[in-house]
């Protein structure tokens, strides 16, 4: 059983064809993300990654390490607070808010910090099932 | 500029195959997506596709369709409250809420719906940026 407060790092990164494989499999070829020169048009004057994808990392963590195989997703809330860029390193961390022992669920919250600054990219929380975790 | 109230459908399935390739993108190889024997001992009885895939079809519309190309991510909530099956079909429904036009920014309602039973499996809200709609 985990227990309440209990704190996940995960450092990763993102290249830019881990983006143009999100882009295929999701569809979302927006420009913002792919294309160099209407990037520079925009507030962020280089591609950015799908904020989607860097959800995904929550994702890939909650159903795999922590809590681990066999979460069951019931909610993930996002926002995007900063732009997140290829090859740069972030940290996602996982922070256990609140455990519901009957319904076997926990509210986790879910951040990402860029590790160059320490600044916030993504702030949020999300609402896991796992019945060996809670 | 794109008005209050205006809603827009989008008719989508996934294939095993786009969540085997979404497993890979994302590194979220949680058997309960990915393998029929294990997904037989949960209460889903086959492979559910992930809530990060579902939801992913939001960022394709929105970055890309509806308001469209351009669009910046600021905020996704979604709330998983059906499982989501391969090779059936689904529609997402998108309805501007409320609108900010000095920050070019709309709350958005993002929801998907089982064609085949009307039941709603996700749902949830956006907040998008987009000088060109909003």
């Amino acid at each position: 059983m985990i227990p309440l407060n209990t704190v996940y790092r995960h450092t990763f990164s993102f290249s830019q064809n881990d983006v143009i494989l999100f882009a295929q499999v999701s569809g979302d070829n927006n420009p913002l993300h792919l294309d160099a020169d209407f990037a520079t048009t925009t507030a962020f004057k280089r591609p950015i990654i799908h904020g989607a994808l860097a959800s995904s990392v929550f994702s890939k963590i909650m159903g795999t390490e922590f809590p681990g195989f066999g979460s069951i997703y019931m909610k993930q809330v996002s926002e995007y607070k900063r732009p997140m860029f290829v090859d740069m390193e972030y940290e996602a961390v996982f922070t256990i808010m609140s455990i519901n022992p009957d319904k076997h669920t926990a509210e986790i919250s879910t951040e990402i910090f860029d590790v160059s600054t320490g600044k916030k990219t993504t702030d949020g929380m999300a609402v896991i099932m796992n019945k060996e975790a809670f």
